[in-house]
């Protein structure tokens, strides 16, 4: 919530704060609902309680407006804008929502420049993606597009297009992550679809040492996802 | 229930096929299953359901033991005997099933040699985290102890304990981790316990970009396996 009110991209109408709550339980909310012009009403337990659905709400509710998503024209701005090369996560088959939010926390804890899903694969409890990336999905940009031709305008404005897939040659640790590219991940039942490798630029693989089941798509993203950091923050050589 | 035949690590008392079941679809099963000499019964669909709770059955029940932990002893010896350096993973705040399996699954496929876990902190459902680590449970060897008194000893053998920390000034990425080490990882809430940290040999950390929140502890953990995964298949230079 926190994230919520720093980030200022959603609409919050009003935070409501149980009766009896200690002042200090919730001074960090209150001080960033003045700050970001949110009225706060005092109401009793009872009635938060019979607003919010799973998980317990720690006395403090803020009633908001959905996380918009970023347009397609938005994002080919933020491309452009982006003060590095960009880096672009699109997902393909994530199959539950608490690993989606985890997959969000990552990309943004790397410094992903925004995430993709195909509008018609997302089919997700918006609550629950956002507990699980505890904060992130406050912060950053998620666009749920409708065709591949985005991803040909951004491939046409410079970025590659890496699929990864199990069991190809070329080996995710050997190839430059640090220049614009789009790093495309799908489910672990279907992988991929053929629409999105058929424009791939290219196939990576994380090469696997055991006689091992292929990991989590979660777990792959988290590791295709740390190797971009790894090359994004080594100290720069002229090679 | 194909790795668990495979492996023969647990006791596999019998394997159960719905009555009813076409023969094609269980061949490999059935296969796997004479070849490890387990016995095979048809039943009746309304009975194995009875005795399976949570996910779908598929028609095919494996009636077996636990998987048997390894212990202290044979993890020593197990480290003695790697035909490589061996690589350790200890886990302190596992939030729960399904996390500990995914690790469990990106464990195996990197290689680790062995997975500790302190015998108090471990309460998971068993079923659900073989579910989520999709066969590696059954290869893995896991061990469950009781003191650090173990860590000691590995430290012994010419082991280094590193500790995972947010925050730390060494980058996990100028980490050499194709020696003989062990990774300790600790909660989200709590990290790592004063009683680890107090012998660590070293702190690390994943230097992660933005204005973040930390990591999940499954995906800070793939990303530290990632990259030992990197470290220890790149060709061989003299340095």
């Amino acid at each position: 919530m926190l994230a919520a009110l720093a980030a200022r991209r959603r609409r919050v109408q009003v935070v409501l704060v149980k009766s009896d709550l200690a002042a200090d339980k919730a001074a960090d909310l209150l001080t960033a609902a003045e700050a970001a012009g949110v009225p706060v009403r005092r109401v009793a337990g009872g009635e938060l309680s019979a607003m919010v659905h799973g998980a317990s709400h720690g006395g403090v509710v803020a009633v908001c407006g959905p996380m918009p998503r970023t347009t397609p024209d938005e994002l080919l701005d933020l491309v452009a804008a982006a003060s590095g090369p960009p880096l672009l996560l699109m997902l393909e088959g994530v199959d539950d929502a608490r690993n989606l939010g985890f997959t969000l926390r990552t990309a943004h804890a790397v410094g992903v420049t925004a995430v993709l899903i195909k509008k018609h694969l997302w089919d997700f409890d918006e609550t629950e993606v956002a507990r699980a990336a505890s904060g992130a999905l406050e912060h950053i940009p998620l666009v749920q597009f409708e065709s591949i031709d985005l991803l040909r305008q951004l491939q046409k404005k410079g970025l590659r297009l890496y699929g990864c897939l199990a069991g190809v040659r070329r080996s995710l640790f050997r190839t430059r992550l640090d220049r614009p590219v789009i790093l495309a991940i799908g489910g672990e039942k279907r992988g991929l679809s053929g629409a999105v490798r058929n424009i791939c630029d290219r196939f990576i693989t994380i090469p696997s040492l055991a006689d091992a089941s292929s990991l989590s798509l979660s777990h792959a993203g988290a590791i295709v996802l740390g190797e971009a950091l790894r090359q994004r923050t080594r100290p720069r050589v002229r090679r």
